[in-house]
């Protein structure tokens, strides 16, 4: 981004070094969502967040109160006769442990090789932060916004969003919008501009298989009574066929299938299974029979065990039975399936799965429905040129494998279509060590998001 | 124990007092034998025994040092014509954890209920400390013993008396005896007095499933990728047939059948289902097809799932596919299996049960050989008559589910028969949370003990 006629290019090239600082700034409140003990951490990322719309000439602005951590709303709505977009963000960040494995402490930000490291650098604190130096940009220079704008940057993302559905509901009025602009998703593989056309949904549920009613001694018990890491172990193994199915009666009921084009467009995109090989650093993918690696991470629902635990975990050894063991078990969703519906067929399925001896509970944790979003909307046409402007070559058209819940609850509550657009280095690592943004990509998309208002404002209402 | 006429009577009802406060004394050093940070601790136990044996008068006392944990020797030498007994015990305890079902810290002790809690009240501090109480009583009120007496007390029995058997290599000829006395066994349920006469063996291994090079996002990766969680359930839940046998090709190759003789004194022994179920907290005793509850306790191998992790672990939900998934996994063993080659059918199996896309590493940890004692040695006979004198009635004779490695040691390398005469109560909670050792069993072991040593020396050579 050399200098500039452009006063826009100016304003950011002036403003870099305060630019980066300021992110590096909001990068270091370690707002975990899913963990009691950082409630104080979330107010404060939710008033960073408040103070920067306030300063930069947004109006009003308000950190709205809900029944779990804060939603941060403001508006702008001086531009009468042109469309009005909701931005959607999230401040709130995933947990970091395994801790040891990250070179550098997760909220201890460090801008290396080009790229800022640190939890939420990506996932989404970054992208929300691009947002506001976008707008804060055009606000300076130009005094207006072609068009009128709304933020709504919540803080249960990562947490199942679980207050937002009735927020929404309550809000209605305020939100009131002609589409909404979702910035959590990211670019294709080899740092390709995309655009996310389809969403998977979420059932996130725990497993609880409980046994003796304390660890007992494996010697003076073993063979007498169930082994819950045992009974556990039988469960999980029985959540898949040997083809790779989920193999939970009715879990396919109401996928909706591929269509041919669909098909033979996902069959265009490209794809490297060696540079797959080297990100992930296993050699083989396993998966449902009768679809590509492609069609599996993005269009086809899913199950995985996220985490287990019971019994002794230690250093060396120690002869016990555990007195419980637990699992942590989610599903991603695709178009039509029903997250609460799809957790009725797990539960069922768990139980019928537990072996005598032991006493099985499942919990409902959190859940999403999928979503697709049309390509030739005339919103996600100017997304595609706002990006080919900035980055130089059309964007692909993907399904995420990932879960924006709200997504669904924009069409479902608020009858607002989204587009998402999001800049995501694919190698960012969100929800693992050492997570990443690429300082272009960042850089990036704020150029971006001013073109698409600028292309927003220029459309017929 | 009231006022006796008995000299060791009153010198025991004298110093009752002085007595518990050691033990518990003894009790407050967490000497955790498999968790490095101790190792401090380890040295502390072992010279508070070593301290304890010099005062009482025993000689050439010395704190051995090993490759691992100290041992500690002694003898009192001065019977000629009598038998000598090598008296072993350990004054290592297991872990803790999961620390937060202690009602107290386990080693701050309490006396409750007539009852001493702490870790190691019962296994094996408290069975080293009635052994030195009652020795010591015997030297203050005659001066002398009427056997021969060497003490070895380990500190690695709870880490699989790793460098034990190399030190009985070393030191055959010090070690040199008529029969070792082992106090680190139970009374049978109801608080029976009981020798045991059989000991199963143990092959303990670890699990490691290596998958993606680190935690991967659910959503991005999930369906493409091998689950290191679910190949673990794979292999685990492999382990078992549905007939509860452990199904591993080899297993029970070499495990010598029970006789006619043994199962009927086996359905002789009284077992309270109602109790037992009380006990451990679970209604249902599934095991192996074809044995009673008592012969799959102590007369048949079993496997166990002793613990097992991976991933996400926390509150709430974290959508990964972990990087990696463990299990420790022990078998107990019963004469004539061999721990080397139980592992390696294990490892044979684990690998082949390992579905294609994750990487399985299988790790010895511990292991030992099973034992069996006859029922009509003149040293089991003695300790029967001890044994009836002090409790009122004649001991059972049982198979022990547990393992003490070291039995099978004194065997092949030194060519010692062990007596097993421990004192702990059944609902000792030995290695789980709340262990507890019965003042009155404890109380009873020091003048089974005495009573032993006085049967002993009568005896010829």
């Amino acid at each position: 981004m050399a200098q500039s006629d452009d006063p826009l290019e100016a304003y950011l090239a002036a403003h870099e070094a305060e630019r980066l600082a300021d992110y590096l700034a909001f990068l270091r409140i370690p707002c975990i969502s899913t963990l009691a003990e950082h409630a104080p951490d979330m107010r404060r990322a939710a008033a960073f967040v408040a103070e920067r719309m306030t300063a930069m000439g947004m109006e009003h602005v308000e950190v709205c109160q809900t029944e779990g951590h804060p939603v941060v709303y403001a508006d702008w709505l001086h531009a009468p006769g042109r469309p009005t977009v909701l931005v959607y963000g999230h401040y709130d960040v995933q947990p970091v442990d395994p801790l040891e494995e990250w070179v550098k402490p997760p909220f201890d930000p460090r801008l290396e090789n080009g790229r800022v490291y640190a939890r939420g650098a990506a996932d989404d604190k970054g992208q929300v932060h691009l947002h506001l130096a976008a707008v804060e940009a055009m606000l300076a220079v130009r005094g207006a916004l072609p068009i009128n704008l709304k933020y709504l940057i919540e803080g249960e993302e990562e947490h199942g969003s679980a207050h937002l559905d009735a927020w929404l509901a309550a809000e209605r009025d305020r939100l009131a919008a002609d589409l909404v602009v979702v910035s959590d998703t990211g670019f294709f593989d080899g740092n390709l501009p995309q655009i996310t056309i389809g969403l998977r949904g979420l059932t996130y549920l725990q497993v609880d298989v409980l046994g003796p009613r304390l660890d007992l001694h494996s010697g003076q018990y073993g063979g007498t009574v169930r082994n819950p890491a045992e009974a556990l172990a039988i469960i999980l193994a029985g959540l898949h066929d040997a083809e790779g199915r989920v193999a939970v009666p009715g879990f396919y009921d109401d996928v909706l299938p591929l269509g041919d084009e669909e098909r033979a467009e996902t069959a265009r995109l490209p794809f490297d299974e060696r540079a797959y090989a080297i990100e992930t650093g296993v050699s083989a993918f396993p998966g449902e029979a009768g679809y590509s690696v492609l069609e599996r991470r993005g269009a086809r629902p899913t199950l995985d065990v996220n985490g287990l635990w019971g019994g002794f975990q230690g250093e060396g050894s120690k002869t016990i039975i555990p007195a419980s063991a637990h699992a942590k078990v989610s599903c991603r969703l695709v178009p039509d399936q029903d997250p609460e519906r799809i957790f009725e067929l797990m539960r069922t399925r768990i139980l019928e799965l537990a072996p005598s001896g032991a006493r099985v509970e499942v919990t409902f944790l959190s859940g999403g429905r999928a979503s697709l979003t049309p390509i030739d909307d005339p919103a996600t046409r100017a997304a595609a040129r706002a990006m080919e402007a900035v980055f130089g070559r059309p964007p692909l058209y993907a399904r995420e494998g990932g879960s924006i819940p709200v997504v669904a609850s924009f069409e479902r509550i608020l009858g607002l279509k989204s587009v998402l657009l999001g800049f995501a280095n694919p190698d960012c690592q969100a929800h693992a060590p050492n997570e990443s943004m690429r300082l272009d990509n960042y850089e990036g998309g704020i150029r971006t998001v001013m073109r698409l208002w600028d292309e927003l404002g220029d459309l017929p209402r």
